[in-house]
């Protein structure tokens, strides 16, 4: 016999009935119940079993929104008869099991197998920690618990445009929450300077842009590499940053989902966890998954790492609705751990083809006179395509895209990553050589006006660009 | 050469820059881009790039929220480009791959799957038609999902109590959306009543109650057969429901995750599908999931069925943030079709043990002289241990569980299923036979007072009651 751990558990003063819960043989699936612990003086809502969780409730944490703290509330107050239960693993106690008990969500093993596998491949200066780990079925999820725990309604993250526009609807559809662009321009402005540069001095004066708006910045997203442009932050822009977010408070989302696909090791790539000293760990929160590095999207695996407790478990307590099955789980660890594999054979082939097919793609590109940006990072090749646009408006980039579609190549167009110049594409090089082949020619086709599609030559259907490299 | 199909595409007035979005190669790996389909015309937000794509945006769907609207808005936008794609298989379209074709989310295969399943074994008068599936990890996501893409904030769902406390998050968490409890007594108030009864008057009276309340209710949740009561519907019960919720313009969701877990056939249990003809099909939802029929809710798998085109698009378009990967997918689409071993090995062995797990904890429960309710279905019993309450209060009925689990029993409190009087428990017995005779030891050991725990009798590790199954 043991006693229950004490413990003080703040309750949303509104909160329904079954508000409080807690787990009896899993963390998070939905098979299983969950038991009131509210304490017998805590209220209950005004009209009896019309309960509105949210309402009255402020965080107790600094770090997390108001129903960031409902969320982790739900998930704290479920822990004492789970830790009950599982403290008393020596002996025999007897509790519900209707699930293969091999199939729970976010297993320690897993996390603690995602912990080694990020502090090898991101370098940490000490071993990254297993319960730092959140295991959700993708990085769409990851941006979309983040977004809900750390924000109220109508609050903001800023990011660099342009970025991979499908965070817009990761922050806002569920989470409700908007993001504010810190425009980049292509114009180099100085000697050391580069196109679309992120600086600190963009970042403050897109903060002011939004405070005398009246919109409330939360946090700062960055996408490292980054999408679209295949650029990447050297150690002291991270840091910079960094001190910038700090400065204001910020959490700062740092989405690392291309960190192994860095395909010119010359660039020096270096993910955030590698950095000596974090300014402000607590709102440093890093993501990762194997959809881009492993060529898996379909497979749903994303990670978060975030040192702040309170941020993890709120995230984790979203896991019933973003888990992914045991399956993947257990495939998972096995494939992370195979660092042999991983170092030996599939890094190397992954990079070598992706160095052909960049290398391929960006001859063409520079056969046509297209410039184009590209630092040996990621999938895509973001290419200014400005000079095929007379009046350069954004109406004219769509209408160019249709042309690509009709001629059956499918390219993305700046404006869905909030490029505020039109003109700019991107192109993704990740395919086999004979598709690209047949790709550049029918982009040729289309730049060089011809309005029908000629007949695809053979020598596509053939020849392998990449081929050099195996 | 093929021509884009013509389609009208109503934006939010305030969309941000990558409001409208178009898949290149799945309907939702987080990894793929998408485009910006929005008309030349259409409004950008006042401060560019500052974007809250909720304002200004009503549903073009009198079925769906405002918000549901724009996630729905996303999803349409997408299909464009999307479609251009994949109508032309038969030549090569070139565009970036880079996932596993085969872990693309929803595929069609799966659904079709899904559709035969659902119509043989809820007994479909006409086949159940895959387009009208949507498939997530699991039915906490399609809670989720139909509370946000159903009910504007703050909105609510009339549920009978007592009821599975976890959709309370399941509709709260993410959506913001709460529960009206219909509250059902124990007592019978006539020969052809039993002890928490629903009936149409209690919804209507829980529905007034609301709406005097200035609550708006938008739907009803009905659990059939019930989770904590493992109690069923009639057809004719069925109907009524449908009925008032149909005079009410009320959205049902009928979750039958117990569906298949009916182990005595004489119960008659019928599923919502079943019926020969809905009263108002655009506004019944059905969920079903493996996760207890099939023990597998490590697996997370869960189905929605509606024949409301612009719900079923709403829900699947947050599939990004409940996508099930593709290996389940694979493994899920096989194991559906495997009829004969469904029917000829698993549901009758599953079926047996219920039963004989059911019938020795009724039998023990019986020898303890203690009430419960069990029609035949379902993982649990309700049983009435309000003698053992001397004031009949939640405090002690939340003494009496903490008890139990002083005494390495796990057994569910009424409170948490938001019943109306203490002293209700729930007991799981599915569970293998040795844990459940030496839980029942337990439970027995806590009712008449030991507050010791006794040794356990060596019986129980040997004496398996659903032997006599085999």
């Amino acid at each position: 016999m043991f006693a229950l751990p004490e413990k003080e558990s703040r309750a949303p003063s509104t909160c329904p009935g079954p508000a409080s819960t807690q787990d009896l043989d899993s963390n998070c699936g939905d098979g299983l119940e969950r038991e009131c612990s509210r304490k017998p003086d805590q209220k209950l809502p005004e009209l009896y079993g019309v309960g509105d969780p949210t309402a009255g409730f402020s965080s107790n944490s600094s770090h997390l929104s108001s129903r960031g703290g409902i969320i982790k509330w739900f998930w704290d107050s479920a822990e004492a008869g789970y830790r009950t239960y599982h403290m008393d693993e020596a002996s025999l106690t007897w509790a519900p099991v209707r699930t293969n008990s091999a199939l729970t969500c976010c297993p320690r093993g897993l996390r603690e197998e995602v912990a080694r596998f990020l502090s090898f491949y991101c370098k940490s200066p000490v071993p990254l920690q297993a319960e730092n780990v959140v295991v959700l079925n993708g990085c769409a999820s990851v941006f979309s618990a983040l977004a809900t725990v750390l924000c109220e309604v109508g609050e903001a993250f800023l990011i660099p445009a342009p970025y991979y526009g499908a965070i817009t609807q990761h922050v806002c559809l569920y989470g409700n929450v908007r993001l504010v662009s810190v425009y980049l321009d292509s114009e180099v402005t100085g000697p050391d300077t580069r196109p679309f540069q992120l600086t600190v001095e963009k970042l403050e004066m897109a903060l002011q842009g939004a405070n005398s708006q009246g919109i409330k910045v939360k946090g700062l997203i960055l996408i490292n590499p980054q999408n679209p442009l295949g650029d990447i932050y050297s150690p002291a822009e991270l840091q910079n940053f960094l001190e910038f977010a700090k400065r204001h408070e910020l959490h700062v989302m740092v989405d690392e989902v291309y960190m192994l696909s860095v395909f010119e090791e010359s660039v020096g790539y270096r993910s955030v966890l590698s950095l000596e000293r974090l300014p402000d760990p607590q709102r440093t929160h890093v993501m990762w998954a194997t959809s881009k590095d492993f060529g898996m999207s379909g497979l749903r695996f994303g990670t978060l790492y975030t040192e702040n407790r309170d941020v993890a478990t709120a995230v984790a307590s979203l896991c019933r609705y973003h888990g992914l099955s045991g399956l993947v789980q257990h495939q998972m660890a096995q494939l992370l751990r195979d660092r042999d594999w991983i170092n030996q054979v599939y890094l190397p082939e992954n990079h070598a083809r992706l160095k052909a097919a960049h290398t391929y793609v960006a001859g063409e590109l520079r056969a046509l006179g297209i410039p184009f940006l590209s630092r040996g990072a990621g999938f895509f090749i973001w290419a200014d395509l400005r000079k095929y646009l007379p009046e350069g408006s954004f109406e004219e980039e769509r209408r160019l895209w249709r042309r690509f579609l009709d001629h059956k190549v499918l390219v993305s167009f700046g404006k869905a990553f909030e490029c505020k110049e039109p003109g700019w594409f991107r192109l993704v090089f990740s395919d086999k050589a004979h598709r690209l082949c047949l790709g550049m020619q029918r982009v040729r086709q289309v730049l060089e006006g011809k309005s029908q599609v000629a007949e695809d030559p053979p020598a596509c259907q053939t020849q392998e660009p990449r081929d050099r490299h195996r």
